[in-house]
């Protein structure tokens, strides 16, 4: 029977991001992670899948919010309101901890593995976000537009919060992007 | 002293489809497509570094008539302008053989490795249309952001013109893809 592990998925996490930033994500095994969270390595694999899923474990549910909320848009909405719904609806829970946001961003950056993995994450969310404007009723290829201009403009945003000095709101920043987007399509 | 082989890039491109279409991808070795193009593996490898990179070998020309053609748009093109004409440089190159780009369409859709090689070739498309924006003087966030809407209007394009059952001009199908993009863009 197991034993009741308080908060072992955040500890495990924590433990895996401090030993990447210290020893190197390639250098890092599970069993290392598990020894720093004061764990086995099966309650590790009862959490992620593998040491690199460690830093993914977001994905699904920042999937479900931006789905949900594009699903959950007014009748009226146009598209990229509802792609703009969605970002709003999300930026609460990823911009809740800067400090390991970008921690994670220079593992990813220093890994090719991982690059192609948060690439792989990306195009998997325009893909979901494509599929709950068509179950909204938006015709291709507007609804896949719609949804890679929104991603287009969340990576940017992102890329942007995690490097400016100041501690901006990630909302804030990523309704900034979708206007600076707007006046540049505009221009052409 | 290697003998003369008359186009044997083309050859060696156009076994690989074939076999690849045929046998499967996974199923198909370089000796495979060496001995179906009449030539022998060590050509091959003077062509391409492995059997994925046969069905890429056209993405240093693809990127470096993009950002060309960025370069080379007028100074008072704006950079959803300088987008545009790129897109438009690169047209014919990529549109003259809508068949071959079907069979690899379907070829890259059946295999996760395929699938993961072209997200990172549309993401360094994109780096490096950011980069030719960036030496034209857009500052940042606009030049990713003009670059990925880009790349996002030219992937859609892509796909809907390998998908509709008239063989429209690539092209056409890019500048309309970008005109839906700011119409859409513009309902927010």
């Amino acid at each position: 029977m197991a034993r009741w592990e308080p908060d072992a998925r955040g500890r495990l996490r924590a433990a895996a991001m401090d030993l990447y930033t210290e020893r190197g994500y390639e250098q890092t095994t599970v069993a290392d992670i598990a020894e720093r969270a004061g764990l086995t390595a099966r309650t590790f694999f009862r959490h992620f899948a593998d040491k690199r899923e460690a830093l993914f474990a977001g994905s699904a549910a920042l999937q479900e919010g931006l789905t949900t909320a594009v699903a959950e848009a007014p009748d009226s909405a146009t598209p990229m309101q509802a792609v703009a719904a969605a970002l709003d609806a999300v930026s609460p829970m990823l911009g809740h901890d800067r400090e390991y946001s970008r921690r994670r961003g220079a593992v990813i950056a220093s890994t090719a593995e991982l690059r192609e993995r948060e690439l792989i994450k990306m195009a998997t969310l325009a893909a979901a976000l494509g599929e709950a404007l068509r179950e909204r009723g938006v015709a291709e290829p507007e609804a896949s537009l719609a949804a890679e201009a929104g991603i287009a403009a969340f990576r940017v945003a992102w890329e942007q919060w995690l490097s400016i000095p100041e501690d901006r709101d990630l909302g804030d920043v990523m309704r900034d992007s979708l206007s600076r987007l707007e006046a540049l399509v505009a221009k052409r």
